[in-house]
């Protein structure tokens, strides 16, 4: 007997007619012989709709209190998801984050999971039960109340459960067939990944792939838990997110490509509009100027990104410091640096939020030096200017003007042999 | 410093504009120098409308999930109501029935409260918050599983809050000004009470006055708590629902009426229309057949409410037994009757759903023989004709066919000088 964890979105759920859909698939599951446990979101839009209500009644909600509000969501579709599963003759019993033992920091709005104790999880399953659990939620224990875990929390849930209960694998449901090599909106041609090592997945989160949440595969990462991420309206095999250690296996789809065997390896491309540039410049090249810089950037809780900074113009001894962020931290930043001109001795800001971020991500391109080259030139043929670079292992980024981000992702999804022959197909629900 | 316990129901809270009405509201009486603590109702329909997506998804849900789905209305209510308070400058808190330590019995749906340990509540007023408190939900520990009162439930909450806390008093906050001498909507000249006793409250309650439930009035009378029941729209004082022993104060709405003091003192006039009649045709007149009746009828959990057994007829040893109860109860009492009527001998069954009971509530008439003989005297003159009669100590319950309890209920209103001067205003929001 498997355990399965299952995750299913808001879109899932949307309604009562999705919530029999997502109960019958559920019930399909375990009927196969497997044990259940299940994460669920907020049905549609209705977090928007508690997050509405509170503005309505004060622009800045209390945090303890705006978690409190927020939480009513996932009650709402567990409880409709459990008894639905209940009227197909099957037993199921929802859990509240708290319930379910997902013990958090006290952080309202961004709680880190501290433990996951899911006693009364686990009784259930023994009692052949269908666990539901709210998504998105936890409990600290210092003060009693009730925590959220931020965007994508939903995700974590699942795969926090399914680590502390050992499951088998955490399915995460959503409405597309799986990972693409690049979003299928973007490349018609984009093909689904079968197979892809954890690292490459968070690589590809991290820079704009928005099927999971960074976080939820950071945590599956640290626990050895597979992911399967697959579509809730049809039951196409999905893509294995696996740890690389335990599963060097077969990657179908890169088998299947016309790349020789000899090439480095290309999980997939990603592209992210989100971000800007801010540019520090005529900073004194003197040593601890970039950490005094980053001091002041990390105090205001933004994420920067990418960093370059110049080579230092000798006749000058000044330099410039590039930095990409998301253009929501953009003002803060700015402020919180204009403040600390005079200490840190810079010159002036510049802010450009017209860029675009591509990230070419495979795990093969450790051993392989000539992924960059093919990279710029492909970049280069198409007419089209890099800005900035960022390499890790397994990983190159680059920065473009934003109008041409597209553009570069096509030509790049080419010339590493990514294309697929026929077109995707994103909705699964027509192949039903 | 008081300690005042507030409810407010799910028209005082329906929008966000009338969360901040309240909020204000409740910050003025702390502001006043009073601790309080708020229980609330789910916003307007919204409890209606998740028992809707309930129905939606199946015909019967499971009760257990019923009660996680509705608990889910008030915290969304309570989360907008602690947040709009502290959005005014004062530390609020809000509380599921869990944290409050609402503990009940198992009884999904109808729980019964058990014990109530609402140690967070008590802290959050001694750090000088004011303690929100989801109405109508609780706990059990047996099970570790979310619970719902039932019908006012807020009320009890409200009332067991207060009993607890040792509260000063209990605010039921509506959307009338008051307990009247009859409903106002059918009798415009019903008069406001002042002040009532707990026991004729429980009698108007338990015969058809809607403002309070029946359940919370007992609860108050149990544990000593005065109840003052206002409007939400304006500040005008209510009516006072006090305990007999402690407070046997001057009545002003009795001492301003025409009446001479000597006359029997009434509370009010209540009517109802949801009852049905059935009577039991020819019953063996031996020992044991009515206590074999009414076992029957308890066994499906019905609440009956008047008993009438006419005198045997000497010739053929049968006697009738009627009894009225709500119509919701009607078919299953019918046919559990029906398949027993050859144990206990009866001849027939009849049903009767056009039936309205008028009860006349007053402690006073306890010591004065006229009140019945001034009430059929005026339903008489009226040319109203009555079918059952029942009373208690300190009320007169007659039924009449439905068509005519409203007539009734002016002729008796008038009867007993309870009519005023001006007729009433029943939505205080024009006062305000």
């Amino acid at each position: 007997m498997s355990l399965i964890v299952q995750k299913y979105g808001g879109s899932s759920v949307a309604d009562a007619e999705s919530i029999k859909r997502v109960a019958k698939r559920i019930v399909e599951t375990r009927k196969a012989g497997n044990e259940v446990v299940v994460a669920v979101s907020a049905m549609g839009d209705s977090t928007d709709e508690l997050l509405d209500l509170a503005h309505q009644v004060t622009p800045i909600p209390a945090p303890r209190e705006l978690d409190m509000l927020l939480t009513a969501g996932e009650r709402i579709s567990m409880a409709l998801l459990a008894m639905s599963i209940r009227s197909m003759g099957h037993d199921a019993r929802s859990f509240t984050g708290s319930q379910a033992g997902m013990i958090t920091d006290a952080r309202h709005g961004q709680a880190r999971i501290v433990d996951v104790t899911p006693g009364r999880v686990r009784d259930a399953l023994d009692e052949g039960a269908i666990a539901i659990v709210a998504g998105f939620q936890g409990f600290n224990r210092g003060t009693g109340d009730i925590t959220t875990l931020g965007r994508g929390g939903s995700d974590t849930t699942a795969v926090a459960l399914a680590a502390a209960l050992g499951a088998d694998v955490c399915e995460i449901y959503t409405d597309v067939d799986g990972i693409y090599t690049a979003d299928p909106r973007l490349v018609p041609r984009a093909r689904k990944i079968d197979r892809i090592s954890s690292e490459e997945m968070l690589e590809l989160a991290a820079n704009g792939a928005k099927v999971l949440y960074i976080r939820a595969v950071e945590y599956a990462r640290r626990h050895g838990v597979t992911l399967h991420v697959r579509s809730s309206f049809n039951n196409n095999e999905g893509t294995i997110v696996y740890n690389a250690p335990e599963q060097p296996a077969p990657d179908t789809a890169r088998e299947n490509s016309e790349t020789p065997v000899e090439e480095p390896l290309i999980a997939g491309v990603a592209t992210d509009l989100s971000e800007a540039k801010i540019t520090v410049v005529g900073v004194p090249d003197i040593p601890g100027k970039a950490a005094q810089i980053f001091n002041i950037v990390a105090k205001t809780g933004a994420n920067i990104d990418m960093i370059v900074q110049n080579v230092s113009a000798a006749s000058t001894g000044l330099t410039d410091i590039s930095f990409t962020l998301p253009k929501s931290d953009g003002q803060t930043v700015l402020t919180a640096l204009t403040a600390e001109q005079g200490d840190v001795g810079f010159k002036a800001l510049q802010y450009d939020d017209q860029i675009g971020k591509l990230a070419l991500v495979g795990a093969g391109m450790r051993t392989n030096a000539g992924v960059s080259a093919k990279l710029f030139t492909a970049l280069y043929e198409a007419g089209i200017n890099i800005e900035m670079i960022s390499t890790s292992e397994i990983r190159i980024s680059v920065v473009t003007r934003a109008d041409t981000v597209n553009d570069a992702l096509r030509v790049v999804h080419a010339a590493f042999g990514l294309d697929s022959d026929d077109e995707a197909i994103v909705h699964g629900g027509t192949g039903r």
